[in-house]
Parts: C-alpha cells; sequence; structure tokens
C-alpha cells in the first residue's frame, strides 16, 4: 500500500485517483464543518460548486427542504441557512435535514477525485476514525489537501501528515511517498499545537481577519469525532 | 517580497509565474550538472524537452559543434557525448563548448517558467550564489522545485526550503508562502545532512538503483560553487 499527499486539487487531478482511496482534506473548515454536521444528525451533505448551482439543486429537491449552506470568502452566502462554521452544525439546526452545500475549496477538492475507489472527507477532528477506514482499504491511499486558491496551505499538508502517520501505524507496509514523508515533516513540527498550527497557516489568518478565530479552536480538536463522512454518488453521508 | 514554493512542473504553470523572479531546483541532477558544467567553463546549455528534438537541435548548431548531453531514466543516451553526472562535465570535456541537454524533469520545469521575470538554477551545490541573486529582486520569487515524473521530491523540496531561508535572511522584509514554509520545515529536517536527504528522496534511490550512488555525494555539497545559471532566451549560461 501506498500512501500520497498531493497539495491542491489540481495536484489531485494530474495524480490520476483512479482505483484508490483518497481523503479530502481541508481543516479550515469544510472538511471540520461536513464531519461536525453529520456526527450532529445530518442526513447528508451535497457538495456543489457554484452558489448559484446550489440555489438550483436546492429548489429542486423534494420534502422535507434542504438547508442551505456554505461561502465565499469565508462569510455565509445571502439568504444561505448556514455558513462554514462547524459550531452552526447542531443537532437542533441539522439533525435529520440535508444540507446543499457549496465552498471555496473543500468542493473543488472532492470534484477533483472522480474515479476514486472511495472518497472520505477528513479533518484534525475526525482524524484517528478516519485512519481507521483508509488502514482497512486493499489498493493505495491519496491524501488529498485542499489548500487555498490552488496553493497549499499548513493546516492541510499538516493534517494529512499526521493521518498518514496513523495510517502507517495501522499498516507498517505502507509506503510513504515522497509528499507524504513532506507532509508528516509538517505535522510533526506542530504536533502538540494546533491551534498555533491554524492561527499560522494561509486559511486560518484569512479566518482571523475576518473575525471568525474562535472558529479555529473547533477545527483545531484532534480526533473528537467517531465519524467518517464518505462520498456515495452526489452525497456525502456517514 | 514574496517567496513561494511550488511542487512540481504543472504546478508551477499553475502558479502564474509571469513578472516573478524563478529558480528552477533539480538538486538530483540536472541543476547540479548545471551549475558543474558552467563552473567547468561550458560556454551554455540548450534545454530541450525531448531527445530527437536535442539531436535536431544540435545538428542546426553551427561550429564548434555542441555536444549533447542529458538522460532518460537517468541513463546517457544512446549517441550522446555526456550523461547527466555532475563530475561528467568537466573542463576539459565541456570548456568553452555548448551543451545541448535534456533531461527527465528539469527541462519540464525550465518550460513551466514561461513569463518569468527572472529563470535561474538553484541546487544545493550554488544556493549561497542563487540566494545572493534572488534576494537582490524587487518583485516576488517562485522556488520551483521539479519533482519527478510530476511528483514532488523531498530533495528538491528541502532545497527550496533551505533556499527560501537564505533569501529570507538577506531580505527580513521577505514573506514566505506556506508551501514555502512547509518546504523550510523539510529543509530543517534535513540540515547538517543532505546526503542522508538524497538518499531518501525519491530521485536519489532511483539514482542508486542503477548505481549511480557516487552522484549523490556530489549533489549534496552545500554551496561550494560561486555559479548562477540563468536562463537567457533559449539558452542557460553564467
Amino acid at each position: 500500500m501506498e500512501v500520497h499527499v498531493t497539495v491542491s486539487p489540481a495536484d489531485l487531478r494530474r495524480s490520476r485517483p483512479a482505483g484508490r482511496a483518497v481523503a479530502v482534506i481541508d481543516v479550515v473548515r469544510a472538511a471540520t464543518t461536513i464531519a461536525c454536521g453529520l456526527a450532529a444528525g445530518c442526513a447528508g451533505f451535497l457538495p456543489v460548486p457554484s452558489v448559484a448551482e446550489a440555489r438550483r439543486r436546492a429548489a429542486a429537491l423534494g420534502d422535507p427542504p434542504p438547508l442551505l449552506g456554505g461561502e465565499r470568502r469565508g462569510v455565509r452566502l445571502p439568504g444561505f441557512d448556514l455558513g462554514n462554521a462547524p459550531t452552526e452544525y447542531t443537532p437542533d439546526r441539522v439533525a435529520g435535514r440535508r444540507v446543499v452545500f457549496s465552498t471555496t475549496n473543500g468542493t473543488a477538492t472532492l470534484a477533483a477525485a472522480g474515479g476514486a475507489a472511495l472518497v472520505v472527507v477528513a479533518a484534525l477532528v475526525n482524524l484517528g476514525a478516519a485512519a481507521e477506514v483508509l488502514a482497512a482499504q486493499k489498493g493505495d491511499i491519496t491524501l488529498a489537501a485542499a489548500g487555498a486558491a490552488g496553493r497549499p496551505v499548513l493546516d492541510d499538508l499538516a493534517c494529512a501528515g499526521l493521518l498518514a502517520r496513523e495510517v502507517q501505524r495501522r499498516r507498517p507496509d505502507a509506503r510513504l511517498s515522497d509528499a507524504a514523508k513532506a507532509a508528516l515533516l509538517v505535522g510533526e513540527a506542530y504536533q502538540g499545537r494546533l491551534l498555533a498550527l491554524l492561527r499560522e497557516s494561509a486559511s486560518g489568518r484569512a479566518l482571523i481577519d475576518i473575525g471568525y478565530d474562535a472558529d479555529l479552536e473547533s477545527c483545531s480538536q484532534l480526533s473528537v469525532l467517531n465519524v467518517v463522512p464518505v462520498l456515495r454518488g452526489a452525497w456525502v453521508t456517514r
């Protein structure tokens, strides 16, 4: 089994993920939000690339009407029920409801995983649970750091590296690619100070700039949720 | 001034290098070989993507006839005068001669730097000299790790990180992108044991597999050459 890390949606697409198990990692915040939402009883997330399509798909879905969630430039969209803050996805808001979901980077990375044998969503909050599922795979694994605006970000790289290590602990036969070894060095550098990692990363700083510091606290919790979101058809569910 | 790191030719192309200063980094071995060749008095390298084009261009160049250099799968090409080992490019072989040069990864990365304000070639052997030239730039800088077969390799990432740090030492106003910070963590992890870095990296292991261990020693020397190869038109010269 090989464990590779890609650093952006384009890098994932070019890496030919067909047939591999792919974990889409977007710590700040989409992957964390999806894991929190499913843990809170949300029936499923439908990730869509554009805001216009999110509205269209939400209107087309029958009863009960889905919720609209997501952001652009970090901020909840006009007319949307929910933004992209993990703490918004509480049981009283999302239990039993479907969410049509559009975010800047996470959605693009999910779309780039086309042809993969399995697509899961991973963040720090569900790192251990994601490692369990990935380590049970037969084939090779790609940990797809979402990055931001096409560039790598420290938080996703570090999460990918720590996840690679957790997979390797469970599967001593797993070989890390050079990209995975590099990500692991990033993860180890920030081990035990994950909130500092998020504050330092470009995606965390962008969130601090718009006053969403509090979300970083939620995103920095390690392995607190026993939830592995899985892409089945168009939907991400438990 | 921003210092960014890209991890493959495709990543460089997508990062829009136009107007930036770009350092193409291919430690094992093309960048090291070019720096060594120019230090040995070679008149210039003409990097070309394909072997067929290398033969065509060499035949079309007038007197004195150029040398043909380069490799595929690490090995010197049939009918070529030189391979891609730094130690082959000695004054008695290359002084005053032009070299038409085709290698697997370095050439592709040079081609992906189109539109850059300045393109230099950097490796461990000329790290300090390259940092001097880059730190004197007005605009932003991209350190373009060549990688191998479209994937990042540890040696190029580490070299990019150490080069980013050397630029920042000379230019305290330089901001590192997240990719540059990640590369710096890789560089720091292997600082003081650069031969181990090359032996561990995918490109070094591929070379060991074909019996070229000795080249890694040459490629691992830090800042021993005061040469900065610069792409001018189609040619790389001092």
